[in-house]
C-alpha cells in the first residue's frame, strides 16, 4: 500500500483497528448463539458485550502474539484482559482461527467493494454528465490511430460509461461472491459447533452462511472478486489511454486540468502533462498482478494450507486500496477534462475531406458502378489528398469518371457532418435510457 | 491447440468452416434487413441465399486473401463466385469487416461456452454421484497436510460440488457477458447502416446488440468471459491437487483409475501414476495464462486497434478447447475414481486417537479446567502419541489430572466418531437441497 | 500454434520428425557408451545405427502410443521394428522415458534459441542500418506525449538498437541455461546408468551434462529461458508502440511499407494502417503469457511431477514460433518503414519555438537570474505560445525582463537545432562502438 | 509491503531517508562535475556539501510537495534552505528529474540485489551444510507422489543448492543489468549537460553510464530484473513445497523446527503445521506477480511516459523486501529442519521391496528375457505386494519363470541399497567441486 495512492476511508477497513473490531463482533454473536443453544451460560455471553465500546490495544495484541506465535489466540487473551479470564472462559468455543479470519475477510471485502461502488458510481456519473455535455461535439473516429469517420466525443464518454456499467454489475456479482461466512470448525464438519451459530453470526452480520466448507472459505470466491477488480481496472486502463492519446501535442483534444501551482517539468515549464492518466495506467497494472496468485490461491492443499494468507495479507488491502484510489482519481480526471472541440474540428480537416470517402464508395456503388471500380474511383482521388494535401471534393467534382456517376449535389452531400451523427440518440437511448 | 488435449467439438466451434459459415450467415441476414428497409434490392437478398447449402472453400479464400492481404474481402470475393458477381454487390453494404469478425468471434464463444458448460455438467452430476456414495465414508480431515479432525469422503466431494456449481453460474455470466453482436460500422455511428440491421441480425444468430460499439466489441467483455475460465481452471487444478495427494504412495486413499494395457512407466513397472489429475494441473496453467493477456487487450487505441486480434486468434481457441478438454478429463477421473476406504481409517489412526484432541479439549474446559489448564493436559498427552507411539485414550485415562475432571465413560465417548459426522446430512441438505 | 504467425524453420524444430530423430540420437549414443562401458554388446550398439537414414513413421508410433498410452516405449517398439526386435533389445537400458524427453526439450529449446538469435540479428542490423540513416534527422523529443526537446530518429533507432542487443545477450544466457542434458535414470541417482553415458550423449550432441536432475532437469532453467523471452517480446512491444504513434494521422512521421496490391479497409480506401506494429504488439502479450505458467512449473512434487508437461507442450512451440515470427516481422518493418522528416520538422514547429524553453529558462538562470523568475519569465511566455499561438521568440524579445537579462543575439542564439544534437556522434560511439 | 515478512535492513534502502540521501549525492556530485568543466562556479558546488550530514527533513519536502506537485523540485527547495538560495541555484542544472529518479531507483536496486545476494548466501551455506549432513541418508525417490527408486537426503538438498546456485548467477547478472545511471537530460540528447558529468557522477556511485538513454533509463532492465527475482522465488517455492510435504502426517520425513512456546492451531493442541514453508509458498506467488507489470512497463511513449512509476513505486520495495524475507525464512527453516531417517526408511518399505522392480527388471532382460516378458514377470509378482501386502522378493524367489532366469543369490543382491547411492559422491563433486 503506497499513501499516496490510498484514501483513508478505504485504508481505514484494512486497519487492524478494523480488523480486530470485526472478531470481537463475530465472537461476541456466536456466544450469543452458543447460549441461546444452551452450550455456554447466557452470563458469559452477556459479559462478552462489556468490551463492546472498547478499542482494542493493538500493540498489546502484538506483544502477546510475539509469544503465542498465534494471532487469534493472542487477541483472545487479551479479550480476556478485558471481559475477566473467567467470563471470557467460553469465548471462541468450538470454533477455529481460520472461523473468524476468513468470515472477517470476506466482511472487510464486502466493505470495501461498497466503497469500489461509490467510487464507480462517481465515475459512472462524471461520464453521463460529460457525455451529454458533448453528445453532439462533433470528432473524428479512429482506427488503429487513423483517421476513420466522424463521431462525437458524448460517443466516446457514453461508451466508457457503458463499459464501466458493466464493471459495476460485475462487481455487484463479485461482492456477492465473497459475502459469505463460515463458522464451521477445524475441518468444516461443525463437529465441535453447531451450524446454527454460523447462521446467527452471518445473518448477524449480513453474510450468507458458506454452504460447504472447510476450515476455510473456498478460494475460488476470492480468485473470481480479484479477477473482476482485475477486469474493472483494465477499464480504468481503457479510458485512461484514450485521455493520453487525446492530450498529446499534435492531438490536443482534450487536458486534464491543470491547477494554477502546478508545475509540469523541472525544465521545461510549458509542459502540461497528463500524469494523472499516465499513472491510472500504472495503477491499472497494479491491479491486475492480483489476480494470478488469487487464482493460484485457489488450490489449497486438503482441508487447508496457508499458503493464500500471505498472499491476501498483501492483495486484500493493496488491491482494493489501489483501485479506490484510482476509480476516484479517473472521476476527477473526467469531472474537470478540459475539452477542446475546435481542435477536434481542425484534427478532422487535417486531410480535407477525406474522411468521408466511405460516403462516396457506397454512393458510387448504389448509383450503379461496381464496388471494384467504385474502390479505384475513391482511392485515386484520396491519395491526391493523401499525398498532395489536395481537397477531397474539390477531386471529386473534377473527376469525370465520378462526376459520370454522380451529379454535384450528390457529391456535395455526402460531405454533411449530419449524416455521421444521425443515430447518437439512438445509442444514447440504448445505453441511457430513454 | 494441441491435438492431444483437444476433443473434436470443441476444435469444430474454431475450424475455418465454421468461421465463414458464421460470416455467411452474418451477411446474409443483413441483406435480408436492408432489402427490408429498402437500401438494396429483394432479389440481391434472396440471391445470397443461394449459396445456404455450400460448403466455402478455405484454400480458394486463402489464395485470395493471398493478393488482398484482407481476409474479409477475400471472403466476399469468394461468395460473389458463388453468388455471382452482379447479385452479390450489395452485400456488405454499410459494414465494416470488424462488424463481421466481432460478430462471428463472440457466436464462437458463445458456442463454446455451451460446450463448456456442458463439461461442467459432466463434472457436476460425477462429483454428486461421488459425494452420496462416500457420504459417510470417514476420512481425516488435514490442515496444513496434518491430520485434524474426520471428515468424510463424501464431503470432499460435496465441496468440489458446490465450487464447481459457483463456476458454472460464473461460466452463465460469462457467456451472457459476450452473448452480443455489432453492425455498426466502421467507427460504430451507424452513419452508413441503420441499427435495424444489427437488431435484426443479431436477433436471427441469438445475441444482444452491442449498446454501444466502436468499430469493434468492447474487449471488456472477452476479459470478463476469459478471467471466468481461469477461475474454472483453478478450481479444477483443486480438485486435481486433491486427488494426487490421496494417490500417493504413504496416503494411497484413492487412485486413478489404471487400465488393464496402460504402462505407468517405462522403468518401474509397478507403479501407478496420477498422470491425469497431474496433466489437469499443467491445462489449469495453460488455461490461467489467457487472463493477463485478455485483460491488456481491453485498452484499445480510439475506436480500435487490431493489437487484440492475434491474442484472440490464439487464446479463443486454446483456452477454450484446453477448458473443454480439461473438464471432460476431470469428469473421467472423478466417475472412475478408485477410492480406498480402509486406507482412510488407516491412515486416520496412525497417531492412535490424536485426532480427538480438540473434542477432549472442550470437554475439560466445559468440566471446568481452564482453557491454559485444558490445553496444557491435552497437548502433553498428546505428545506422547506423537512421540511414543502411544495410545491418546490410554494416556487420558492413565492421566489423574485428567481423569479428575472427566470420568473414563466420559473420554470414552470423545473416541466416538458419529460425532463428526452428525451434520453431513445438513452440509449435504445445504449443497445439494433437500 | 497459429500458421498465420509462424515461420516454417521453427515449426520444423518442434515437428514429430525432429523430435523422434533426436530421441533416436540419444538411444543410440547411449548405446554406444554402454557398449563402450561394456555393458551391452558392440554389435547391439552398432546395430541401432541402421535406423540412421529412417524417417521415423509418425502415423505408426501414435497407433501404437494409442495401446502402450505412453510415447517412449511407442517409439522403441517402433525402432524395434526397424532395427530388429532381439538387436534392439539394449536400446534404453537404464534410461528413464525422462532421460530422452528432457535431453530432447532442451535441444528443441537449444535450436530455438539459435533461431531466435538470427531473427534478433537481423532486426539489430536493420535498427542500426535505419540509425546511421537518420542519425542527424531532427524530430521532437516527447514526454508523457508532449513536446520537449529536439532529439534525432537515429537517436531513437539507437536506443531500440542497444535494447535489443542487451535482449540478444540476455537470450545467449538464457540459452546456456537450458543447454543442458540428463541420462541420470529414474530419480536421478545412475543407479541403472553409468554417469559416463551422460557424458557421452551429451558431449554428442553439444549440450553439458546437467550436475544434479532428478527424473527431471530441473525447471528453473526453462523458467528463466521463457522469462528472458518475455523480456525479448517486451523490448519488441516497445518498437511496436512507438511506430504505431508515429504512424498516426496526426502525427505521420513514419509509416509501415504499404504494398500496392494491400488493401487498408474494406470500407475506407485511403486508410494506410500500422496493422504490423499492432500485431506485434499482440504477439508480445502473447510471448509474455508463457513466463507465468513457466515459473509455476518449477516446483515439482519430489523427484518430479508431469504437470510441467502440458504446459511445455503449448508454450515450447507456440512461445518460440511467436517470438521467432514477431522479430523477422519487426525486421521487415523496420527495414522498410518510411520516415517522412519533412513531417517531423512540421511537428517540432506546432507550438512556434516552445520546445526551446529550457533553454531560454538556463541562460536566464546563468544570466544571473534567481531559478524563480527565470521560471515564471520563460512559463509566461510560453503560455502566449500555447493559448495564442504566438511564435516564442517573437515573445521573448518583446518581453523587456527578459530582454533585460539577455541580449537579442543570445536569445536568437537558444534557437540553434545544432545545440540538441552535438551529442549524438558520442552516443552513437557508446552504442555502436568507434 | 507487509512488516510481519519485511527485514529492517532491506526497508532501510526504500526509507524517505535513504531516497533523498541519494538524491542529495547525485545533485552534489554533479555540481561538482560542472564545477570542473566549469560550467558552474566552484564555490557553488563546493557549498552543496555543507548539507552532507543532513538528514533531511521528510516532513518538510512533502509539505513543499503538496503545493509544487513535484518531488524533484520540492527537495531541491527544501536543499536551498540548507545550503542557501543563492548557493544552491546552481544545483540541478541542465539535469531533469528523471536523471535524478531514475538513477537513484538503480542504486536502490543495486543495493536490494547484494542483500538479496546475502540473503542468497545463507540459504546456500544452509543447504551445503545439510546436505553434506545427510548425504548418505537413504530416503525413497519418488515420481507422481509415487515411490520409485531411493536416493538420498543428501542429494535433495544438493540439488536445491545447484538450483539457488544458478539463482544466484542470475542474480549477479540482474544487478549488472540495472548498475547503470543516467544524468541526459530532458529526453536524452545532453543537450543541456555534458556527458561527462554522467560519467563523473556514476563513477562516484558505482555505476556504468546508461549508454543511450531519453527522458529515462530503459525498462527492459528493470523487467529482466524482477522476472529474475519471479525465478528465484519459484525456486524456494520448490523448496518449500518439499519441505511440506516431507512433513505431512502420512510421510513425516522431516519437520520444521517448533519452538517451545508456539501454538499450532488454537484447537488442536498436538499439531505441528508447516506453516513457515506454506507461508513460502504465498510469498512467493507475491513476488511472481511484479513479473509482468514490470515487462508490461518497457513500453513507455516515445521518450517517456510515467506508468512505470507507480507500478515501481509498489514493485521496487516490495518485491524486493518479500525476497528479502522469503530468502532468510527459508534459510531458517533449512538450517533448523529436523530430519527423521528412521521414517524415511520406514516409508521406503512400505510396499516391500517394490522399488527394487526396475533392478529386477534390468536383471531379467541382461540374463536374456525379452524386454516385454521380463516386463510382464515383474509386474505380475510387483502386483502381489500392491494388493497383497506380500514381500516382492519372497514373490521373486518363489516365482519359476523368474528364477529360470536368475539365481536366488542374483535376486538377493538386486535389494542392495549401496547399488542406488554408489554415485552420490559423483553428484556431490559436480554440484560442491572436488
Amino acid at each position: 500500500m503506497i499513501p499516496r495512492y490510498s484514501r483513508p476511508d478505504m485504508v481505514a477497513i484494512w486497519s487492524p483497528e478494523t480488523k480486530f473490531r470485526i472478531w470481537y463482533e463475530i465472537e461476541a454473536h456466536a456466544c450469543d448463539a452458543q447460549a441461546e443453544l444452551g452450550v455456554i451460560p447466557k452470563e458469559n455471553a452477556e459479559a462478552v458485550w462489556k468490551a463492546k465500546d472498547v478499542q482494542f490495544d493493538v500493540a498489546r495484541i502484538d506483544e502477546i502474539e510475539a509469544v503465542t506465535k498465534h494471532d487469534v489466540i493472542a487477541f483472545l487473551t487479551h479479550l480476556a484482559e478485558h471481559v475477566g479470564s473467567d467470563q471470557a472462559r467460553f469465548v471462541h468455543q468450538g470454533m477455529t482461527s481460520s472461523d473468524v479470519l476468513d468470515t472477517t475477510l470476506n466482511i472487510q471485502l464486502v466493505r470495501a467493494a461498497d466503497l469500489l461502488l461509490a467510487g464507480m458510481d462517481r465515475v459512472l456519473t462524471a461520464l453521463k454528465t460529460r457525455a451529454f455535455e458533448h453528445k453532439d461535439t462533433v470528432r473524428i473516429g479512429r482506427s488503429h490511430g487513423i483517421h476513420a469517420e466522424p463521431t462525437t466525443m458524448g460517443l466516446t464518454f457514453a461508451r466508457f460509461y457503458a463499459e464501466m456499467a458493466r464493471g459495476r454489475s460485475r462487481l455487484v456479482a463479485a461482492r456477492e461472491e465473497i459475502r459469505t461466512g463460515a463458522i464451521s470448525g477445524a475441518v468444516g464438519t461443525f463437529a465441535n459447533i453447531d451450524p446454527y451459530v454460523e447462521d446467527y453470526v452471518c445473518k448477524q452480520l449480513g453474510l450468507e452462511p458458506e454452504p460447504v466448507s472447510t476450515q476455510v472459505i473456498p478460494r475460488d470466491r476470492h480468485a473470481m472478486f480479484f479477477a473482476t477488480l482485475g477486469v474493472i481496472a483494465s477499464s480504468i486502463e481503457n479510458i485512461a489511454i484514450e485521455i493520453r492519446h487525446m492530450q498529446r501535442t499534435e492531438v490536443l483534444e482534450a487536458e486534464e486540468f491543470f491547477s494554477p501551482g502546478q508545475k509540469g517539468s523541472s525544465a521545461m515549464p510549458h509542459k502540461r502533462n497528463p500524469v494523472l492518466t499516465e499513472n491510472l495506467t500504472g495503477l491499472a497494472r497494479l491491479v491486475r498482478m492480483s489476480v494470478i496468485p488469487a487464482m493460484e490461491n485457489v488450490a489449497l492443499w486438503h482441508e487447508r494450507d496457508i499458503s493464500h494468507s500471505s498472499v491476501e495479507r498483501a492483495i486484500g488491502p493493496d488491491t482494493t486500496i489501489t483501485l479506490d484510489f484510482a476509480l476516484h482519481r479517473l472521476a476527477g480526471v473526467v469531472e474537470k477534462l478540459v475539452i477542446y472541440p475546435d481542435n477536434m474540428l481542425k484534427n478532422m480537416n487535417k486531410f480535407k475531406g477525406l474522411v468521408m470517402s466511405q460516403r462516396v464508395l457506397l454512393a458510387l456503388t448504389q448509383a450503379g458502378v461496381s464496388r471494384e471500380d467504385s474502390y479505384r474511383l475513391v482511392q485515386r482521388n484520396a491519395m491526391k489528398v493523401w499525398e498532395q494535401g489536395a481537397d477531397f471534393k474539390t477531386e471529386l467534382l473534377a473527376d469525370p469518371e465520378v462526376t459520370a456517376a454522380l451529379s454535384p449535389a450528390e457529391i456535395e452531400e455526402k460531405f454533411d457532418l449530419g449524416y455521421h451523427t444521425k443515430h447518437v440518440d439512438t445509442i444514447f437511448r440504448r445505453v441511457f435510457g430513454a
